[in-house]
């Protein structure tokens, strides 16, 4: 088995952030991964700023403490506590958070500058995309739609459902209006309708995948030395994937396997994080 | 202003239970209340049965320190939790559940004891129904259907929306098929939804809503002389109806208005219970 110290640690809220480890597995196909679901404490969204600063940094020390050699915060709630927290990331590994990476992907993209971002409430209403878009680029304009209804469907596995497809237009509707060219998933979960936002809107709109964005940085840093990087050897074992949750139940385990499919994963271990 | 001492107090994991809040105010005029919303470690149901009877003791310790008169627990993950932990009721108030009496009623109304719930996914799992309709009469037959979809509907206000009228008919049509005659709605949301339900199933169902059967008891506790009843005397002030939450979002404030109206109440008030 590889060493959790040349691991990739992951974490999320709950098991939206698997979105994120699928696109992460992929892309490096030898790198290990542990990823640590905090469902007891999910959802971090309806939570205060200063109760998600705390959480993340629980779970980033409780990664740490296993020897991962860098963590990404997949849940953007978590992200953007972080960000306000933590601008200089003055940890000793490296600490990859999704919205960064998102908006500069999303403003190398668009020709426009005219942005959507889908995401829940909570992420909407904390102004992390909006602040961080208009710093980097002040021209730039961004129209925002929360999305609560997306998270439970994509839970109940109706990705492909006719009802869902009507929730994404009701949703998408009134934002295209706005000439947008470009539309961030700025929740862990929708990447998983990706299709369906493209039956509305047509190959017109550009998305961006936060995971991808992430993955992408990654690589950049590995390449520039940043981010050891883990090339298997011959003879050597299969890199490997572990879950971890703070709370466990068969929806969970169902979900993950359906997310991560075809990737296939080891029934998750419990983890207390409140001792 | 009523004396606290006089109040009723209620709490829910979040904001549903303020359908029964406001069934119960409308039954009991004079009487007053407290809410307790604990809208900080929300949502009950997918925490493990533990944790969940350690939050209904904090919060029922909580009210019974302001001096509440008697205690109502919404949320049907709690009193899930409240019965299995405390089933001889040994406090010092009177202190009330909505499962006992929905499944009472339930029985009660149905000629063929082929019954219906709907609840979360938390609420089935739970088996806190089966259980208690099978000890009452073992000759019901329970018929259960997950709704993970119906809360988050609620809470964006889409009672009346087509797509809610879709999903509530992909939740009714298989249930229907086992001829029952009396539905529970099992989730302190479910009661904004009759209207939708009936549309499914015209008038052969009868619908038991968890907050009239627990104001049908605590009236009976009443005339008993089990629970102290306030009748407002002339000249003297108006019952006053006081929410307080553990967090508290614009989004809780905006949809507490629209389950309460036409009652209204001042704005919450946000409470420490992990202090």
């Amino acid at each position: 088995m590889t060493s959790v110290r040349e691991a990739i640690g992951v974490f999320d809220s709950g098991v939206g952030g698997l979105t994120v480890l699928k696109v992460l597995a992929k892309r490096f196909p030898d790198e290990s991964f542990i990823y640590l679901g905090d469902t007891a404490r999910l959802p971090y969204g309806s939570k205060t700023l200063e109760t998600i600063q705390l959480y993340v940094e629980q779970n980033i020390e409780f990664l740490r403490n296993l020897g991962v050699k860098a963590v990404v915060i997949a849940c953007h709630s978590a992200c953007s506590a972080w960000i306000r927290k933590h601008p200089a990331h003055d940890m000793s590994i490296p600490i990859y958070e999704v919205i960064t990476p998102t908006c500069t992907e999303a403003l190398k993209i668009s020709q426009t500058k005219r942005i959507a971002l889908f995401a829940t409430q909570a992420t909407v209403n904390g102004k992390a995309y909006s602040r961080l878009l208009s710093e980097l680029d002040n021209s730039s304009s961004l129209y925002s739609q929360a999305c609560p209804l997306l998270v439970p469907l994509v839970e109940e596995g109706m990705e492909d459902d006719p009802i869902t497809q009507l929730i994404i237009e009701r949703y998408l509707t009134p934002i295209l209006k706005n000439n947008i060219d470009t539309l961030i998933l700025g929740c862990t979960h929708y990447p998983r309708l990706i299709e369906g936002f493209r039956k509305v809107c047509g190959n017109d709109i550009a998305f961006v995948d936060p995971g991808m964005t992430v993955a992408e940085n990654m690589s950049l840093d590995m390449k520039a030395g940043h981010l050891k990087s883990k090339t298997r050897k011959k003879d050597e074992a299969e890199r490997t994937i572990q879950i971890l949750t703070t709370d466990l139940s068969d929806s969970f385990w169902e979900v993950a396997q359906r997310i991560l499919h075809p990737i296939t994963v080891s029934y998750p271990l419990l983890v207390n994080l409140r001792a």
